[in-house]
């Protein structure tokens, strides 16, 4: 179906009236970018875009990202003008207040229509690349009958400037991922000004050198957009249409300047817009017969959704499509066959390792984890025996390798997960968590299953020094919401962490393993990781200390516990795999393993390669915190914890010093 | 000074022999770079770099950065060669062993001639980008006479393919700094194999299409290189030189191949390749002859050196040159008076508009001064009055549009600083300090003095949702050894923090500030700030608590303090901007502030608009922590502090309530 220009254009307007009448209503929001790509939307929603209003959750629809997130009134004025439920004409009436679901930034956990949250500049451009993978991925295990699906995505100058953006583009260009079809605000302007003060790039020579194809239009002439479109829709590779809009465009005199982009119109601007524009109705009222071909542009994916329907009830794999689809985990029987073997042996390996085979079991066992790591596969060791690559030329394939692309893989696992029908897992250092922050932060705000494996969590990776020498890491990601931070001491807590992490579909986790090997700590199973913190070793005598520890320093704490009790000092250890799981746990639990005695009477104590803030919540102010408040050094690992002073010799008598006095 | 063919090759095996056999010593490190770039690097040293190694601190030396830090052994090879003290072959023969100044990756902090610390790929090639801008604007000072150098880089695939190189790039090109000469080490080949395998990237296009020179050599042909290097040397532009090279060049069996990158060749391998390269020398031993080779070209820097110190001296302007280079900051009188003024004042304002003032006064009596910020200038209200941009029309301005870009804004400060002669500064949004975060590391590790402005600190940004308030932020960046996290409460503490900032040379500060507008709280001076946290109200009665605040909380500290007070209970209020110099003060001092007294009877309540845990420090764990341990929400800033409880009557209650138990 297409709409002749005459149609288009009251259409657009409409667009452009709900957003700088919500913007100014709210006294706050971003009026330029969806008065400026009005136009392009509207020809997209129209015409291209494959999507059933009456199903957000239709598996094989066309995913729809506006990068741009600060635009977000361009989101939500076509998901009501198309007929989704959500958000209603009173929530856009509220759009930026409490409670309305239209947010500042278009908020994926808040209206179903939207496929993720965007407003971290780069970000939704490089999700999108992610659900292009997953897409070209299922695909190629389900076939053309069940998945085949364009990935379409708004993106602003800002997307592009972004680091990010070189991350994404190279790494869907390297995949040839020809169903990803970036719309491109071409503005010129940014918050600063022109964007001639900050930057002088061939946009579209860049975009080429990655692979790209590249097509220009002009982004206010609806025959051009639609030739545009119309050829970014045929074309096999990536695809990046430069459209040319003025921002702000119907505003007589802030159009094509930076006031429009970030701040309301101002009533009187507005009234001269409406009359420019012959935009007769009230504020949040849409004309009849606009709105009517609007909802008829909505109703343009229902038979191709039924057909879908129809497909997917009579094609062998359609169940199997949809049980990934909606995130269900399949029986777990081979993972615990392999588990009660792993607990019958005594590994001394790297919880890195372990971690591999963990995955030597799960990848075989979940055939919707798609791996990979930023170059560094043979480090993170997240790769499985017999897991192909993903690439070009096989798209079945279950191995990504990512580059060296950290922000880009993690925003892409972002993507993928978002997508559904995969759980993405990839690798890094931990150190290099600086790197891709906030796409961790994003996984968790918008509440997807991606894991995060990283190694070489701390002084233990050694020679290469303190700039590859996590200290701060794993304390800082603890605070972030929504994270559960793993550490694992041994070869089971590492594949209970790993059970944990895939068990839970609205969290986001990261596995922090370690380059160098440790002893196996435990020969029972019961999924003690579980409870986040648990008791590994109890006082033998009365107990006069409680150690407390993560990862590679839990063997330490064992350490210390068998001499102090060498010398009749009772002293509990509790290995602490997952402090947010610990802090879940009920009061009766965490008094058991922390009793609230008087400090004088169980001195706490701490034991973490890494920054001592934050331990303070569980040894109390006068507790011993062990850890590290300074940046590493380089020297073989042993050497490193010998000086900074993780070992029994130099932790006992700092205890024995404590309970002295 | 140019050497002919015949001596270029020993002087390039010699780097190959020191760095083949460093890593074997050491059992660990990167031979296959050092190896690959050996005759690239012996051509710039030899005809090219200016540098004088008994002067490692000339001002005017040109910088060379290996931004591939991993090839450590590459510039630790050729310092020891070229004739600097450090490090020395005892370092180099304990490369990578505890108190060696030889770690994994090249410390600015250990050896004079490192210019900075690399490791975290792409950053070097960033820093870089802000020592060409630091050395075009000094330029634009002090004239050709006292400052005109060029910065050289060599770079990895690694480097090339982070995002963080795409903001560089861009911020170079526009910039137009044609100083900066990058050598691109291409030898094809990643950790996890060929670079195919992750990217097929036309790599001098994009360079091309960001505004640089491409030149392309074989970089092992001494001749070709010469030719290269020569036209690099002329550019106008920043210019890429695309070195082909073979990985592990010199070694039979393993050169080419990914085996190399990180990994000793073996002794056995080791043993064909100094029989293939004709090297019959002892490890660690180089012959006479190449020594003096390497010697001479140590010292074809000498005269010029000599020659600019003749000038610098003669100069009008040469001291204030030497002065800034020093870091020494001049008299601040007018800075006092200004100081003098806000405290007679009573300003409602934003800390961010407080910085605005501070910077009003600070930029025009600091010349060394260079701001800006990542397209934020409004908003972070960066931009000081009459402070002209530093273009390439114009280097001599001292404002820099960084773009959207703000990792690379972060390493271009750190290059800026590392440079010496400038005192960078830069803002983002608080929530974007994610983006840059290693960098923001890197200026601790490095000891450097940037001063991040983070603006809109908390929820109190309101609108724009949770994608944009930081939570974790503030006490995530607390984490990070050597960096002064500031939190102003007032028009005077900001003030204060800025100069504490300033008077930091070797510890960079964040500064995190309100978009919303805060009372003054003080009208006398004093510094107080410098003690981190100090007492700003007393108790009227008898104290049982004691409240302790930062930047935007500390206003509801005290009405909560007025409130108990009104009910017969002694309330102190801590005003705490900066916990890290806090945690710096003397036991008497923090006793002051915090007695060690029974919880029960003095309750500690900490309010910050931000996550709880890392408070219990202060707090003790029964204390009482006002926190935010979720993300936010879209909604004016006045409604989300009182949705999250951040009002006097919200905490006052739950005071009493641990105070009557």
């Amino acid at each position: 179906m297409s709409f002749d220009p005459t149609r288009y254009a009251p259409m657009a307007n409409a667009i452009r009236a709900l957003s700088m009448d919500a913007v100014q209503a709210a006294n706050s929001g971003h009026p330029g970018m969806p008065m400026g790509m009005a136009d392009v939307a509207t020809v997209l929603f129209s015409k291209f875009l494959r999507f059933d209003p009456s199903r957000p959750d239709w598996a094989d629809r066309d995913r729809f990202i506006l990068s741009a997130g600060h635009g977000s009134m361009l989101i939500y004025s076509l998901l009501y003008l198309t007929g989704y439920d959500s958000p209603t004409i009173e929530d856009i009436r509220n759009f930026r207040q409490m409670g309305s679901v239209c947010a500042g930034h278009p908020e994926n956990f808040l209206i179903p229509g939207i496929e993720c949250t965007t407003g971290p500049l780069g970000q939704g451009l490089a999700m999108a690349v992610g659900m292009a993978a997953a897409e070209r991925h299922l695909n190629a295990t389900f076939g053309d009958d069940l998945v085949d699906h364009n990935t379409w995505v708004i993106a602003g100058d800002g997307c592009l400037m972004e680091g990010i953006n070189h991350e994404a583009i190279g790494l869907a260009g390297t995949l040839k991922l020809g169903r990803l079809k970036v719309l491109w605000d071409d503005n010129r302007i940014t918050i600063d000004g022109d964007t001639s003060l900050s930057t002088t790039e061939d946009i579209p020579a860049r975009y080429r050198a990655s692979g790209w194809d590249v097509i220009q239009c002009d982004g206010h002439d609806f025959a051009d957009i639609e030739r545009a479109l119309a050829e970014a829709d045929l074309s096999e590779k990536p695809t990046l249409v430069a459209c040319r809009t003025i921002i702000g465009k119907g505003s007589p005199n802030k159009q094509g300047g930076h006031d429009v982009h970030g701040s309301p119109l101002g009533a009187d601007e507005i009234a001269l817009t409406r009359q420019g524009l012959g935009w007769t109705s009230e504020p949040f009222v849409i004309p009849e017969d606009v709105l009517a071909d609007w909802r008829e542009a909505g109703r343009r994916g229902v038979a191709a959704r039924e057909e879908w329907e129809a497909r997917a009830a009579a094609d062998p794999q359609g169940a199997e499509l949809q049980r990934r689809m909606k995130g269900e985990l399949s029986d777990d029987a081979d993972i615990r066959a392999a588990f009660d073997a792993w607990l019958q042996g005594d590994a001394n390996i790297a919880t890195r390792k372990a971690s591999e085979n963990a995955l030597n079991v799960l990848v075989p066992a979940i055939p919707e984890m798609i791996g990979g790591s930023a170059d560094l596969t043979g480090s993170n060791n997240t790769k499985a025996k017999n897991q192909a690559p993903f690439t070009a030329d096989d798209y079945a394939g279950r191995y990504v390798y990512y580059g060296i692309r950290e922000f880009g893989m993690a925003a892409a696992m972002n993507g993928m997960a978002l997508h559904g029908g995969v759980i993405p897992y990839g690798g890094t250092f931990l150190i290099f968590s600086d790197y891709c922050r906030n796409a961790i932060r994003m996984s968790a705000l918008q509440e997807t299953r991606v894991v995060y494996v990283l190694t070489h969590d701390s002084i233990g990776l050694g020679e290469d020094g303190p700039t590859h020498q996590p200290i701060e890491h794993i304390m800082s990601m603890r605070l972030i919401p929504n994270l559960n931070v793993f550490r694992p001491a041994d070869v089971i807590e590492t594949a209970e962490c790993w059970m944990l992490a895939l068990q839970s579909p609205k969290t986001p986790s990261v596995l922090a393993l370690t380059r160098q090997n440790l002893p196996q700590l435990r020969h029972e199973g019961g999924m003690l990781s579980a409870r986040g913190a648990y008791r590994l070793k109890s006082a033998q005598g009365a107990r006069k200390v409680i150690l407390m520890a993560t990862g590679s320093e839990v063997q330490i704490a064992l350490q210390v516990a068998e001499k102090l009790e060498g010398q009749g000092i009772g002293a509990d250890v509790i290995s602490a795999p997952c402090l947010e799981l610990f802090e879940q746990q009920d009061e009766a639990y965490k008094r058991d393993l922390l009793p609230d005695a008087d400090p004088s009477q169980i001195l706490r104590v701490s034991i973490e390669a890494g920054v001592t803030w934050g331990w303070e919540r569980y040894t109390m102010v006068n507790g011993l915190n062990i850890g590290l408040d300074r940046f590493g050094a380089s020297a073989p690992a042993k050497d490193l914890f010998a000086r900074f002073g993780f070992t029994a010799d130099a932790i006992v008598p700092q205890i024995l010093d404590r309970i002295s006095t």
